[in-house]
C-alpha cells in the first residue's frame, strides 16, 4: 500500500496497513499509526530545527489528502482528516477527529481540542488555543502580534462550540467564549461573551445567539447549534450534548 | 505527449492530442477532449463517492496548470483555463471559456455560465449559481450557510456581467443582479440591484454603475464595462455586446 | 545534490552546490546561483511568452520551499527565502533577503526592495512598488484595477518600513508612506501619511504610530518598530537603523 514512487525513510515508524500515495515523501522522524492514508504529492515530517527533535505523530485511521505538508514535531489524535494542500508547522498539538480544510495553514505552537473543524483556507497563528467542537470557516485568520512586526506573541483563544464565520479575524489575545458566533467579515478586538453574536469591524455585540432563528420557518432558535446540527458527529457525542442541554 | 512519469489509468478516455505533464495522475473516470493540456503534479478525476459515478469531463482545448486537483463528477465546456493549484470538487457544471485563477477552490454542486473569470484565490461555496461573463476577484468567497455550522445550504446567485471586487463575501441566498459591481472588502447581505454599485460591511447602495467614471480623464462612464473592456473576448461576442447596448 | 527524480534542463545555468529536491522541475531559461536550495515538487522557470525571453535569476544562498512555482522572466537578489506553494509570475524584480510566505502569489510586473517580508497568503498585484524593510501580513492584497474588470492598471506603492496588517487591501494607486501602519481588516482607499496608523473600511486616520505602546507595560512607543524588533536582520543593518533614528 506504499506506492512505488513514494520516497519513505526506512527510519519512519509506519504501521502495517498505512497507505502512501504516488510522489509523496515521508521523512524519518514520523510515526503513522494503523489505518492512516496519505495522498499523493505530500511531504510528511519535513525536518525542522524548531521541532527540537520531536516526531510527527499521526493517530489511527487518519486521512491526509494530496499536496499536504506536515513538519516534524506535531501530534494529532486519531481520525485526523485533511483537505488538499494543508500546511502544518511544528508543535501543533491536536486532539481526536480534527478536520483541516484545503489550503489551511496551521502555523504551529498551538493547541487544538477534539472534534474541531477548520474549513478551507483557515490560518491559525502561533500560540492559538482552540477548545472542542469549534468551527472555523473559510479565510478566517487567528492573529497573534499586537504591534506588528514585533516579537511579542499573544495567541487567540477559541472556546468550545464557538463558530467563527467566513473572512473574520481574531485579534491578538482575544477570547471567543463558549458557544459564541462571530459573524462573517468581522474583526474581533475584544473578548466575546459566551452564547452571543458579534459582528462588524471592529466587531460589536449584536444579540444573544438564541435570537437567531432557523431558516426553516419553525421560529425555533438556531443556537446552540448542537441542538440541531449533528454533521457527522458520533451518536454518543450527540446524546451527551442533548443531555447536557436539557 | 503524455510524460513518462505521469500515471494515467488505461480506463481514462483521453483524446489523441492531449498533453499530460510530469508527475501528474489521471484516474479512470475521466474524459479529456482534444487539444487539452494538463500541467505537472496534478491529480485529475480524484475518486469520490459524492460524484455518484459521474465522470469528470474537460472540454476541448483546455489548459489545466500545475498542482491542480479535479474530482470526478464535474463537467466543463471547451477552453477551460486554470491557474496553478486549483481545486474543483464534485458536481460543478460549467460552460465554455471558464477561467479559474491560481489557488481557487470550487466546492462543487454549483452552476457556472460561459466566459466566467475567477481571479486568484476565489472560493465558490456549494449551491452557488453564476451567470455568463461574470468576474470574481481575489479572495472573494461565496458562502452558503445562513446559521453556521448548520446543514442548511443557500447558495449565492451572481447574474451576467456582474463583478465582485477583491476580498468581498456574498452571504447565503443573496442575488447580485446583472451588471452590478460589489466594491472591494464588502460583505453583501441583501440582493444587489442591476447596474448598481454596493460597498461596505454590511454593503450599502453607493450609486448606479454609470456614475463611475473611467480613469482616463474622458469623463465617460466606466460601466457597463463591456462597452470598454474586451480583455480577450472573441470578436463575435464583443460585437453582440455592443449591438445589445446600442 | 540534484535528486535523481528531479527533471532539470541541461540548458539551465545551475551553480555547482545547488540542491534540487525530489519531483521538482527546472526549465531551461533559469540561473540558480551558488548555495541555493529548491525543495520538492517545485516548477522553476515555467515558460511564458510574457517573460519576453528573460531568464529567471535566483541569487546566492536562496531557499525555495516545496510545491513552489516560479515563472521565467523574474530576478531575485541573494538570500531569497520562500515558504511552500509560492507562485511568482513574470517580471518580478526583487532585492536581497526577500521572504515570501507559504501560499503567497506575486503576480509579476512589480518591484520589491531589500529585506521585505511577506507573511503567508499575500497577494501582490501587478505594477505594485514595494520599498525596503516592508512587512506584509497574511491575506493582504495589493490591488491594481480602479474599475474592474478593466485593462487599466494602477499599482499600489508601499514605502520603507511600512507594515500592512492581516486581511487588509490597498486600493489601486494608493501610497502607504514610510513607517506607516495599516491596521488589520482595513480597506485603504487614500494615501497614508508617514508614521501614521490607519484602519477600517474605508481606512481612516487613527493616530501617529508613536502613540501605540509596547505591550510590555513599559509605556514606551512600539514604533518605529525598528527601534525594538530586529527579527533576524543582520547586525550592521540594525546598527544603521539605530544611528539614523537617534
Amino acid at each position: 500500500m506504499i506506492h512505488e514512487t513514494a520516497i519513505v525513510s526506512p527510519l519512519a515508524d509506519i504501521a502495517d496497513n498505512v497507505t502512501i500515495g504516488p510522489y509523496s515523501i515521508v521523512h524519518e522522524n514520523v510515526i503513522l499509526k494503523a489505518g492512516t492514508s496519505i495522498g499523493s504529492h505530500c511531504e510528511i515530517g519535513f525536518p525542522s530545527r524548531l521541532a527540537e527533535g520531536r516526531p510527527l505523530i499521526i493517530g489511527t485511521d487518519s486521512l491526509i489528502r494530496s499536496h499536504s505538508i506536515f513538519y516534524e514535531g506535531s501530534e494529532f489524535g486519531d481520525r485526523l482528516v485533511t483537505g488538499h494542500r494543508v500546511t502544518v508547522r511544528e508543535k501543533t498539538k491536536a486532539g481526536e477527529n480534527l478536520q483541516i480544510g484545503t489550503l489551511s495553514d496551521i502555523q504551529g505552537h498551538c493547541t487544538i481540542g477534539d472534534y474541531v473543524r477548520f474549513h478551507s483556507n483557515v490560518h491559525i497563528g502561533q500560540h492559538s488555543t482552540i477548545g472542542n467542537f469549534v468551527w472555523i470557516f473559510p479565510y478566517v485568520v487567528l492573529t497573534n502580534d499586537p504591534h506588528p512586526p514585533s516579537e511579542t506573541m499573544l495567541g487567540a483563544n477559541i472556546e468550545d462550540f464557538a463558530a467563527i464565520a467566513t473572512m473574520s479575524i481574531i485579534l491578538p489575545g482575544v477570547t471567543v467564549k463558549t458557544g459564541a458566533l462571530v459573524a462573517a467579515h468581522s474583526s474581533v478586538s475584544r473578548d466575546v461573551d459566551a452564547d452571543t453574536v458579534v459582528g462588524g469591524s471592529p466587531a460589536k455585540y449584536i444579540c444573544e445567539t438564541s435570537k437567531v432563528k432557523l431558516k426553516d420557518g419553525s421560529g425555533a432558535s438556531a443556537y446552540p447549534w448542537r441542538k440541531h446540527f449533528h454533521r457527522g458527529y458520533p451518536e454518543d457525542v450527540v446524546t451527551q450534548w442533548l443531555k447536557d442541554l436539557s
